[in-house]
């Protein structure tokens, strides 16, 4: 029973975390509670058509299956299973007045080749991977709905009603998903493909400011203070599922906001990756935090301030290119930033080639040379991320 | 018209590629068309229970809505259907039994709360990261099937019977599915995950023959055959959707072929992150492949044979891995690659610190340096990823 009880307060800390999380997920449940329960009692009190099960099914099926936290995949697949059931049930009610025509006998051998052939020919289409990515939840509904229609074995006049009133449903429940979706706390989904490249830019150039500080440090010196500044990176890698998904759902939403016109989302994916290639790097650099890096003496103050530079530089470069991203405006001093820490590059460049060919003893800056060589990569993709941006 | 024609060409050369690279796609395209045709067919002449088009309704569409490539991804699907339609169901059996004992004019109020309230905490549910992962579409079908019954209107013995329809059809619609997707030539999500898992391996082993070959070679000589062994590479981090979805459905599979328990997907999953992690230091290895790499030539001799050979070593060992992965047999040799890699990295540690203090001109060294940290780097992934096989 103790364990039961754990459980359940284990369960409850969950579930309010979730929610303190994310509020939006909170008001999603309402929503979805209040659009079900509005189309539910609409059927309820007013039985359409003669058989009321079948149609208010429709249009509440509708609601469950298209309504979902944003408003780009809410319109995506209501958008995809309004006109897949139309395309479908045209088709349908073509094929099922062909096999009643062939004669009584032969119908069901036509019915079950154009089953067969539609079923196969558009589970084969939803390997295309431009229809997999937009339009697999239509190719679903394409099927279903031309089974359900030819097979049901009515005459052609009742078929033509089940099509009418199919279609109406499905637009009815689909306008109530998207109207409540859009109405109430609408949640875009390119607000949140911004948000999240602009939080995982921000976490690079966090993690540059702290390494800029850190690397070079004399060792013993503040040993501690390593932890706090440094601990709070993590690969940015993961990100990729959530950003593609996002990004597929962004394409469907129309203007709004601080965009006049569509998000340029392609832009974000472009970024996204650019960003993963930086991270890629800084993952190298921060297995290297653990070394204690030797200087050689004599420069090793000025590689230390030089390398500082380009990683603080870089750093405040991202963040205030996660600024512009969030706010959409154009980023007023990333190009200064960038522009000093590509000057501390050269300059450690030419360090490495006038000052260390006499006689430092070489195995000092092994490591020193590694994440050198590495912050200079790093620079380098920040310029990118910046080009991008400022597309 | 020659537009046309040509996206019909374009269209059909598509077609054709998509069927050749993994002819597993006509088969399953084929295998949906028979299992959608059998139960269509089966209704069309069996009209079960009195109205024909509801409960076969519920046959073709769980045929239509639980086949999928995989026999993971099709039983995960069936068996949420199935579990959260029983489930569901008799909750709203007993909801639409309080309703009605409430009185006729309270009904509606009732419902609607038991509604409202069952849609919000399902949804809010579906938020739960271990209840998405693996039973997301149990919680909406459990949604739907508690609207559809509740809302329903009937009576009581009605309701009754329409919850036994509803359950039964939808198993043998399941059993349809699951029958012909175990039955003719199945597709296991496992096998497909250990060859994902597998390839990707065995990219980063090829990369790594070919890169210990080219990487110190003398500037000129035979330039154009680094195009050959390396253009090959590309990155392996885009994989990590269609791995984490694979490792998804496999643990719905039961043991198959070699493995007579379950697959250990966690595992492949954790040799996955690691080979990524492998990835993302050979993609900063990569860039340095158009620099012209300087050694001093006293010990850029030894430092070409060491370098190779870690580089080497670790591609013929990672090959050995995707082998055993492959062929699911014990690795043969790879440690015996791997002890001389590692054997390799301690020459040219000790090279580094011994002959390299004398007068060797540091600037010389800088790039050379930074490849060789990252290949030490490698070698130790591979060794983690050798261990991650083994267990």
């Amino acid at each position: 029973l103790e364990r039961f009880n754990a459980n359940i307060v284990e369960f409850a800390r969950e579930t309010k975390n979730l929610g303190q999380e994310d509020p939006r997920r909170i008001i999603h449940s309402l929503k979805v509670g209040l659009a079900i329960t509005l189309i539910s009692l609409f059927y309820y009190f007013e039985p359409l058509y003669d058989g009321f099960g079948v149609s208010a099914m429709w249009a509440v099926m509708t609601v469950v299956s298209v309504f979902e936290l944003s408003v780009g995949a809410t319109l995506s697949r209501g958008v995809n299973r309004a006109v897949a059931t139309f395309l479908s049930a045209t088709l349908a009610f073509g094929a099922h007045h062909l096999a009643v025509l062939s004669g009584e006998e032969s119908e069901p051998v036509f019915i079950g080749l154009f089953v067969f052939l539609i079923a196969g020919m558009v589970t084969f289409a939803r390997f295309f991977p431009r229809m997999k990515e937009r339009y697999d939840y239509g190719l679903l509904i394409f099927i279903l709905t031309f089974c359900l229609i030819s097979v049901s074995g009515y005459r052609d006049d009742e078929v033509l009603d089940m099509v009418y009133s199919r279609i109406s449903t499905i637009v009815i429940g689909g306008l109530t998903a998207v109207i409540v979706c859009v109405g109430i706390c609408p949640v875009w989904a390119g607000d949140d493909l911004s948000k999240l490249v602009a939080a995982n830019i921000e976490k690079l150039g966090v993690f540059l400011e702290g390494f800029g500080v850190e690397v070079f440090r004399l060792s013993g010196e503040g040993e501690s203070r390593k932890a706090a500044s440094l601990q709070g990176f993590e690969s940015i890698i993961d990100t990729i599922t959530e950003e593609e998904s996002l990004a597929n759902f962004a394409r469907w939403e129309p203007g709004h906001g601080p965009f006049r016109i569509r998000l340029p989302w392609k832009q974000y994916l472009k970024i996204g990756s650019l960003t993963r290639e930086c991270d890629c790097r800084i993952e190298s650099l921060n297995g290297y935090l653990s070394y204690g890096i030797q200087t050689p003496p004599e420069i090793g103050g000025k590689i230390q301030e030089l390398s500082t530079k380009m990683s603080t530089e870089s750093g405040k470069a991202l963040k205030e290119l996660d600024l512009a991203i969030r706010t959409t405006t154009a980023p007023s001093s990333a190009g200064i930033y960038i522009i000093k820490s590509k000057n501390a590059t050269e300059n450690i460049k030419s360090l490495f080639n006038s000052t260390l060919s006499k006689d430092t003893p070489p195995q000092e800056i092994v490591l020193a040379t590694t994440v050198i060589s590495l912050l200079v990569d790093v620079v380098s993709c920040t310029e990118k991320i910046a080009e991008s941006v400022y597309v």
